[in-house]
C-alpha cells in the first residue's frame, strides 16, 4: 500500500519525490489515506525534516487540491500580507483598506485565533453583521468592485491543507517550519498575487520565539514563493510586548479605526507603515520606501483609507457606521482600571500572558469550536520603558462580569512587571529578509 | 489536553512516567484518545526510542487493560514459548502437546501469519473444525482438564495491545524493539506463567535479520519478564532457510504430526528439543538439558506427545483422526515436482522468497482480512549444502490450479540457488540469552 511505504521511508529519514507528495496529498484529501496514517507520516516529517524540494512539492500538492484565483484581469497589481501571529496584532485591519485605497488589489485570506494569539477573522466578526465566509465567487465579485476582500480560507482553496492543518493541531505536529511554511504558502499562492509580505513575529509572545527559527521560517517561505514565481519580502517584528494598546476583538477593531484615522499608537503605525511600504514596493506602485510611507500617510490623512474600510464592511454585510462611531461595536458589561502595583519602570508586558488573559475572559479559544465574546479584553496604556507611580492607571480591563474583572486583574498582575530598571525592548522592526538575504535593520535604526 | 502534551514530549525526545503511560493507554483503549493521536505518538516513540522503564510501563498498561489468567491453582508449573516468526516454523504445534504431556501446563496464545511469515493459528485452522477463538472461560476449563490450550489473543487479554497493534500495522510503526517487546510481553504476562522461552529468529528470513537487533529484542523481553517476576530464556535460531521441509498451512500440520511421531526432519527436531529443554528447565521439572531432551524423546517415542495433540484437537472441535491419518487434512488440487535447474551444491534457500511464494499461491495474507487456502505451499526436500544433479527433484509444489503451480515454480526458481560451492548456513541454535547474559552456543556445537 502506497501510504505505508511512504510513511516508512519518511520514518527512516528518506525523502519523497514530487509525484509521491502529490499522490499522498490527493489520496488523503479524497479519504483514501486514513487520518491515522497521515498523522504518523506528519510526525515522521516533523522529526526527520523535509528538504526544500519536498516542502515545495507539498505546497504545490496542497495548492493544487483546490481552486486558484486568477486576478490578472483586474488590471492592477495584487499583494497580500501574512503575519505569523501575535497579541494585539491588528495590522491586517489597517493595511488591507489602506493599500487597497492606493490602487493595489488586496485579496486577503486570514485565519482565526487559536492559542494565545488573536485572529483577523475574529476581530472582523466583532463588527455587527460582518461576514468573513464569502464564497470564492462572492470574493471574486467584490475584488472586481472594490479591489479588496477580507475573508477566511474558503472551502474551495487548498482543501487538503485545511484537512491536514486540523490533523496537525490535534497531533502536536504544528511547529514544524516546512509544514508551517507549506501550509501558509499553499493558501497565499492561490490568491493570484504579484507579491507577498510576511510579518514574522519574534520574542516571547511569538509562535517561534527564536530569531534563528524566525529567519529559517522566513527563508523557507521566500523560497516557496520564489519557486512559484511570487516575490516575498519578510520583516521580523517585535512580539516581546503586545502591539498597540488594545487586546481583544472589538477593542482591536476600535484601535484599527483610530489608526485608519491617523490616531493609532506609534508602534502600531510604525509596523503598519513598514509592512505597507514593502507591499507597495512589490506592487510596483512605488520605487522607494520613503515615497510609499509618504503616500500612505496621505491616504490616512485625507480619509481615503478609512473610507475604504467602510466600503469593505458594507460590502461584507457589516454595519459601516462603525468607522464613524466605534460605539456601534458591542460593549463589555464591566470595565475597570488596573493600577501600577508600585513605582518604577514598566520592564515587561508579557504578550503570552496577556493573550491567555483574553482567553480567560472569554475572548479567545482553547479549541476550534469555542465561541468567543468580542467585547472583552484589555487596553494597556503603559509601554515598556515608561515610568509609573504606585497606583497610577496602567490599563483598563473589559469583562462580562466581576469574575472576569478579577481574572483580568490576575492576568495583568502576572503579565506586567514594574521594576527598578527598564529592560530594553526588542527593536520594533529588526530584520528585512528577501531572496537576496537578511538585512539587520536594528543596527541602522535611529 | 493530555494526549497532545504527551505526544509533544515524546516528539521532542522526552519520556513519560508510569502514570502517564497508564493514562494514555487507558484513554486510547476507552476511545478518548483518537487513532490519529496515538498514531502520531507511536511514530514519535518509534523514532525517538523508549527507555527500559518506559517499555515496562507500556507493557504493564497494556497488560492491565485486560484480564489475566491466574493458573497457580492448577498445581503444575506453566510455561509458554514465543517465536519472533519465520518460514516453516511449526515448532509450536509440536512443543505444546509435547511439553503438556510431561506434566507442565502450556497456556499458548499465538498469532496469525502476516507478511512472509506463517502463523500458528492459521496452521491449526487447517485441521477441519479446529477452533482457535475460545473464550477465556473456555480456555480456563480446557487448561483444567488438559493443561494445554492453543488459542489466539482472546478479546479479554490486553485489548489495548490489540488496538495498538492494528494501528501500528497500518502506520508503519511495527519494527520498533520496545514496541514489539511490550506488545508480545503484555500478552504473555497475562498467561500466568512461571517461565517463558523465546525463539528469536536470525537471518534473511527473520523479522529482524540482524543478530545485534535480535539480541537487543531478546534482552528487552528478558528485562520485561524480569520486571514482572517471570524468568525468560531466549534462544537465537537460524532463519536463513525455512525450518523443516514443509511451508504452507496443512503441509506444516502434517509435518508437525510426523515430528510428534518421531519422524520429523532433523532441523525441526533439533530446534524443538532445544526450546523444549529450556521450557522444562524453567518449569523446574528437569535440572539439566540432557535429562529434558531424553524425556522429550521418550514422550515422542511412546506416543504420549502425539496423543496429547489428539486430545487438544478434539477439545477444540477439530477432527482428531488427523493425527493417525494426515490425509484427513484438506488436499491441494494440483501438485508437481520442482527439479534442480543444474548440478551443484544447494547454496541458498531464501526463506523470505519461499514465504512470499506461499502467499502468491493463496496460502498467506497481504492484509489481515484476506482468507487463506490451507492446502497450498511447498515441501522442499533439499537442504542447503546438499549436492544435486540437474533435473533431480528438490521440492513439491502444492497449488489450486495451473497458474498456482507456475507461480510456485517461479518462486522456487528465485528462492533456491544451486551453485558450484556450498555456502555455510547459520548455526541452527546460535545463542542462549538469559538475565545473566548472552552465551554463544555456535562455538560449542559439535
Amino acid at each position: 500500500m502506497l501510504a505505508q511505504r511512504l510513511i516508512e521511508r519518511k520514518r527512516d529519514g528518506g525523502r519523497l519525490d514530487a509525484g509521491e507528495w502529490r499522490a499522498l496529498v490527493n489520496a488523503y484529501a479524497a479519504g483514501h489515506v486514513a487520518d491515522y496514517q497521515m498523522a504518523a507520516f506528519l510526525m515522521a516529517c516533523f522529526i526527520r525534516g523535509m528538504d526544500r524540494a519536498e516542502t515545495s512539492s507539498l505546497m504545490s500538492a496542497m495548492l493544487n487540491s483546490g481552486e486558484k484565483l486568477d486576478l490578472a484581469y483586474l488590471g492592477v497589481p495584487r499583494v497580500d500580507k501574512h503575519s505569523s501571529g501575535g497579541v494585539g496584532d491588528k495590522v491586517s485591519l489597517v493595511l488591507a483598506p489602506l493599500i487597497a485605497s492606493m490602487g493595489v488589489a488586496v485579496p486577503m485570506m486570514s485565519g482565526r485565533g487559536l492559542g494565545h494569539t488573536g485572529g483577523t477573522l475574529d476581530k472582523l466578526e466583532a463588527i455587527p453583521g460582518f461576514r468573513t465566509n464569502l464564497s470564492l465567487d462572492e470574493a471574486r465579485a467584490q475584488l472586481e468592485s472594490l479591489h479588496v476582500v477580507m475573508i477566511g480560507q474558503s472551502r474551495e482553496i487548498a482543501p487538503a491543507d485545511k484537512k491536514m492543518y486540523a490533523l496537525r493541531d490535534a497531533t502536536s505536529t504544528v511547529e514544524s517550519i516546512p509544514l508551517i511554511a507549506a501550509s501558509i504558502m499553499s493558501k497565499k499562492m492561490a490568491e493570484g498575487l504579484v507579491g507577498l509580505v510576511l510579518d514574522v513575529k519574534r520574542g516571547s509572545g511569538a509562535f517561534l520565539p527564536d530569531l534563528e527559527r524566525d529567519l529559517e521560517l522566513a527563508g523557507t517561505m521566500i523560497q516557496l514563493g520564489d519557486d512559484h514565481g511570487c516575490p516575498v519580502t519578510c520583516l521580523v517584528t517585535a512580539m516581546d510586548r503586545p502591539l498597540g494598546r488594545a487586546c481583544g476583538n472589538a477593542l482591536e477593531v476600535e484601535e484599527s479605526i483610530l489608526a485608519l484615522r491617523g490616531e493609532g499608537p506609534a508602534d502600531l503605525m510604525e509596523v503598519t507603515y513598514a509592512l505597507g511600504a514593502e507591499m507597495l514596493l512589490l506592487a510596483g506602485t512605488h520605487a522607494t520606501r520613503e515615497d510609499a510611507r509618504r503616500d500612505m500617510a496621505i491616504q490616512i490623512g485625507n480619509g481615503k483609507a478609512a473610507e475604504c474600510f467602510q466600503k469593505i464592511i458594507e460590502a461584507q454585510g457589516g454595519n459601516p457606521g462603525v468607522v464613524d462611531d466605534p460605539a456601534v461595536l458591542p460593549q463589555a458589561d464591566q470595565c475597570e482600571l488596573y493600577a501600577a502595583p508600585r513605582r518604577g519602570f514598566v520592564s515587561r508586558i508579557e504578550p503570552r500572558t496577556v493573550g491567555r488573559g483574553v482567553i480567560a475572559l472569554g475572548g479567545g479559544r482553547t479549541k476550534m469550536e469555542d465561541t468567543i465574546d468580542p467585547t472583552v479584553g484589555f487596553v494597556i496604556s503603559s509601554r515598556p520603558g515608561d515610568w509609573v507611580e504606585s497606583g497610577e492607571p496602567m490599563a483598563t480591563i473589559f469583562a462580562r462580569d466581576r469574575a472576569g474583572i478579577e481574572a483580568g486583574r490576575a492576568a495583568l498582575a502576572t503579565a506586567i512587571t514594574v521594576a527598578d530598571e527598564a529592560e530594553p525592548p526588542l527593536p520594533l522592526v529588526s530584520h528585512r529578509v528577501t531572496k537576496g538575504g537578511v538585512e539587520d535593520l536594528s543596527s541602522q535604526s535611529s
